[in-house]
């Protein structure tokens, strides 16, 4: 009986994670970008986007820049304090809203329906951008929630912001680093608690014709 | 007589800059490195490092690539919140400490002497790196003080840590970003304010062979 029981929540975890789990295409290292220092050259911010949707090879290679597992021992692109990896990354697109998995480089949806307006504001252009990043700092994940923690948070969301601003650059996408957004209302659609804060979001798109 | 003055003031005001004032070699814009895609698949902490100084110009480019202007109207290749460009960055080397100034591209020096053991603090590997740069959030500078500004400036020092990692992964230099360093120290041969934050410091080497 018990055995019967343990494969029923398995065959049932294997299924949700079939429905949930969402794999992106594995990341492009032979991508033709701009050179590095040209991309340093062509940075900037930019808050006018093209409204066509991001293709999933660009999506794919976004989330891994900015914060996609690149060695054998899990760490990833982007240092953090104490290798805590508190910086959870959320795609808010025309469909609704996912959660990246570094680990399994795919994507968990937690949302549905276009709540890109949350991130918006009252700065309508980002909404012309097919795609919000949203980095949210999980203070809980290692129990680190005291005011120095919160400003380690702070500069680790630093960190992924900009590889995500040098990969839109390498690549000839459009983005802008923003912290205003809806923050209490984005904090109950994602369900977050008081030491899990929104910090920092990008719009990307491509560039507007 | 006001003229005979102000021409005085003028020839002191010049030499002192000639004195203290350190011209950079300009950004290698042509600089081989590392595709960007490969760049961000090397990225990684290291902690030795060759003892041997660093060239001229990989300085130059590493400083550019850290703040560095990259446009004509003076914005910079790393954002900052509401443009305040509060990030100070200090370079400490074995002969002194200088500060990066990015509109003339050149090093003002600040302290005379070895004093990196203060960015080191009880961590000896940080001594083996010829350079420590460190970012200082300077919220004088705009006068926003409070904590929402402090929080800010923490993120945008996280945006300058990155491009520094970056540079460093894509041109074959060894770096680990730390906020561990004797601060009270710091803040005093510095001059700085309690509004003048040491937030992050990157000791930067070439590869220990």
């Amino acid at each position: 009986m018990k055995q019967i029981l343990l494969m029923a929540v398995m065959i049932i975890a294997t299924a949700c994670s079939a429905q949930n789990g969402n794999k992106l295409p594995d990341p492009n290292l032979k991508r033709q970008t701009r050179s590095v220092m040209e991309t340093y050259k062509q940075r900037k911010s930019e808050r006018s986007f093209s409204t066509k949707e991001l293709s999933r090879q660009d999506l794919a290679d976004l989330l891994w820049a900015a914060q996609g597992v690149n060695r054998e021992d899990g760490k990833l692109t982007m240092p953090s304090c104490m290798n805590w990896q508190e910086i959870r990354l959320y795609v808010f697109d025309q469909k609704g809203v996912s959660l990246y998995d570094p680990k399994s480089h795919s994507l968990q949806n937690v949302a549905e329906g276009d709540k890109r307006q949350l991130i918006a504001g009252r700065q309508d252009f980002v909404m012309q951008a097919p795609v919000s990043l949203l980095m949210v700092a999980d203070l809980e994940k290692n129990g680190h929630t005291d005011a120095r923690s919160r400003e380690m948070a702070a500069v680790d969301a630093g960190i992924c912001t900009q590889n995500i601003c040098l990969f839109c650059a390498a690549a000839g996408l459009s983005t802008v680093p923003r912290a205003s957004m809806e923050h209490d209302k984005i904090v109950e659609l994602l369900g977050l608690t008081q030491n899990q804060i929104p910090m920092m979001n990008c719009p990307v798109g491509y560039p507007k014709e």
